[in-house]
């Protein structure tokens, strides 16, 4: 098998064999195959594309290109939930720990933020102490004792695709729903998960901005955990304005907990819900999503779930303190409040330039390995659909820089569009 | 500018810029663009085509990768020949000589064979002492001089191509018309050409196999040279079955010869005279493609070619006594007449097949710089479309090894076809 007879396959539109598939990553990863083979390659699959056999076989191919973690002895099904991405997402905070505490045992290895989205990690790194760096076996060990981890990527999970995506970042093949697909779904199964649940966000802040794209990546992740062997389950998700309030690290933390604690905003909590009733029910904790969704329910209300997240706390060295008291998150040394320049309605809180606005800041990086700032970020008032009155607190600016403050300032109120005409409020889910 | 973003632009179907092309190009050949930038644009380009503005632009960067040798000093107008490449093609050897016998000079640079295709440097080299490896001074010396030259590439003319064509033949994008035309004409313009005739083949013994790929590519290159300012014409010539009867090194010297001696094949002798008028007509030594054909006829039967072959010969360092006396070319130790296997009429003497046959008996390389074996090669006695009767001689095999001639005689009978039904025989040119 030579790598130049693959590349032309697919070239002229031929589907690949499992076979070849796993010559060409296993070639990648080891270095026999060349970067400058495997972009062509990439350039190739995105401008002819793959059938979703194709996709799954890539996905395993590169899922196998490293250790893949192995749960079975240490919990009866392991359920990974992942979200692809977006502004003011802090909801693996506020669901782990609901589903945990139903007595679904859940460990997830989250990323950092990039760009203008944002990472659990930085999120959870707010809390001293806390630490995103365990092992295998401290994986394995919190898991099984504690039923809840949150955590890095300790491992080298699937190194073909940490490889693959710093080439096509490069050379033009990152938006290749095959491409995109697999690099999701192979960190997911090398990570030992056999129920996903994924929430593929759609819109102005997120990687997929229209429906159409947000669903056909949807249904062909499904098809590559169905064809793969692993119950998987995708929601469609609103990202055209932030989630919830709250953007940058500290005030998301305050805004999960707060969820927890049984208030938060409504919709941010109605997504919680929602999303930790799917994974229940994938993870065979309800019978249907109706009574999955009445123990999500309960597990706020009785406490237990903020119970679990001070335990999580806890055991990852955090301090749990600031679960029961978030005033002691770090504040930053400027707030100030933004008053509508006029009274409307809200047609659009356009969540990119919200995310681009909170890097500015300091809460995100632009480049891998970038400081970033903990407590500084948005406190956004109002959502698409409400009603304003000229003067009325618009948002809050958290800044530790003035220059910086003044320009956040214009960036999100021109974020904000406003209609003399009412406007519905936007789906929190599509489908 | 950042390649990156031409990559992008090429494979969202967008058309490229001159400055973005001569951006990426420089980039390429100074190493500032790595080689897997290059290789998805490459595929790119391969999938989503080029417009001829595009392909002249790249085709101008190519060529001004590098030298670009100016003969306006040296010639009122510099000439050039192209041969897309096939078996039995030693027509440079005949029709160069013929063209400078009628008074327009032509300096070419010529190129080693490669796989099937023989390459006029080897075929040359059959000469003892012959040189090939002329220097640009030299070049230019005796253009002025004696108004012909047949050397090998000297000069690091459009090293762009040369690396991009490195490239392209481990990354599955050789076979793209823009690519392919780019790359035949940068060479031609960096050389110093301000007339083209190109001859593109096409069949079974050719790079394109069909009409219309040849058509395409003979189109395209047309356009280059007019929006590049050069005054080109393309002729489209078969190469289903060898062109002439010799096939190997000295074999084809000595039909080349023999062909200004008023000797040689018809079909080839046909081919040369064609051909010239078309190079003396856009030379402008005729006013019309009929008193050019009357001019190359001319130079074969008053003897001026053979004299102009005999001074080229002799300029480069070879022995002229071999122009005047064929018998002198290096022999093989075996020669087998292979006889037909059955009447009939021959319907396919397949190009390819004897190509190659003749690589494995020694006459041509599989790879960049392996020896080659100047005696070896075949002489085909019979066309597509002749009556051949059983037993007749039907082929020659030339060979130093018998069980290389063994296994070329399987070889050769096998790219033999015969009809009970009478065959019309191939065209020479189609166009």
């Amino acid at each position: 098998m030579r790598a130049v007879d693959i590349i032309i396959k697919k070239r002229d539109k031929g589907q690949l064999t499992a076979q070849e598939i796993e010559f060409f990553v296993r070639g990648f990863t080891n270095g026999d195959i060349p970067d400058y083979q495997a972009s062509s390659f990439a350039m190739a699959v995105l401008l002819n594309g793959m059938t979703p056999f194709e996709t799954t076989d890539l996905t395993l191919a590169m899922a196998r290109s490293g250790q893949v973690l192995d749960l079975s002895k240490v919990v009866d099904i392991a359920v990974d939930k992942h979200s692809s991405g977006g502004v003011g997402d802090k909801t693996s905070i506020s669901v782990m720990p609901m589903v945990a505490a139903c007595g679904l045992p859940v460990g997830k290895m989250s990323g950092r933020g990039l760009g203008f989205s944002g990472g659990t990690l930085d999120k959870l790194e707010s809390i001293p102490g806390y630490r995103v760096d365990l092992t295998t076996d401290e994986f394995k060990k919190q898991l099984k004792e504690k039923g809840i981890v949150l955590t890095g990527q300790s491992l080298d999970l699937a190194p073909a695709d940490g490889k693959m995506y710093a080439l096509r970042d490069v050379t033009g093949t990152v938006p290749s729903m095959p491409l995109i697909a697999s690099s999701i779904m192979c960190k997911k199964i090398a990570g030992g998960a056999n129920a996903i649940v994924l929430d593929v966000k759609v819109g102005l802040g997120a990687f997929m901005q229209t429906l159409e794209e947000g669903r056909e990546l949807a249904e062909l992740m499904v098809d590559i955990g169905r064809l793969a062997g692993r119950k998987t389950s995708a929601l469609l998700s609103d990202m055209n304005q932030p989630l919830g309030a709250a953007v940058g690290n500290a005030l998301e933390m305050v805004e999960a907990i707060e969820t927890l604690h049984g208030g938060g905003p409504a919709d941010f909590r109605e997504h919680c819900l929602h999303l930790a009733a799917h994974v229940l029910f994938l993870g065979q904790r309800a019978k249907d999503l109706t009574e999955a969704r009445a123990l999500a329910e309960k597990s706020i209300a009785d406490g237990s779930a903020l119970k679990t997240l001070r335990m999580l706390v806890e055991a990852q060295g955090g301090d749990p303190a600031y679960v029961d008291d978030v005033s002691k998150f770090e504040r930053a040394k400027y707030i100030e409040v933004v008053k509508a320049p006029r009274s409307g309605f809200i047609s659009q809180v356009h969540a990119r330039i919200v995310g681009e606005a909170a890097v500015a800041l300091g809460a995100g990086r632009a480049k891998k390995g970038d400081p970033i700032d903990h407590a500084v970020g948005f406190i956004i008032h109002k959502k698409v659909g409400d009603r304003v009155e000229k003067d009325e607190p618009l948002f809050e600016i958290h800044a530790n820089d003035q220059t910086k403050l003044a320009e956040a300032r214009n960036e999100v109120l021109s974020a904000h569009q406003f209609s003399d005409k009412s406007v519905p409020p936007l789906p929190l889910f599509y489908e």
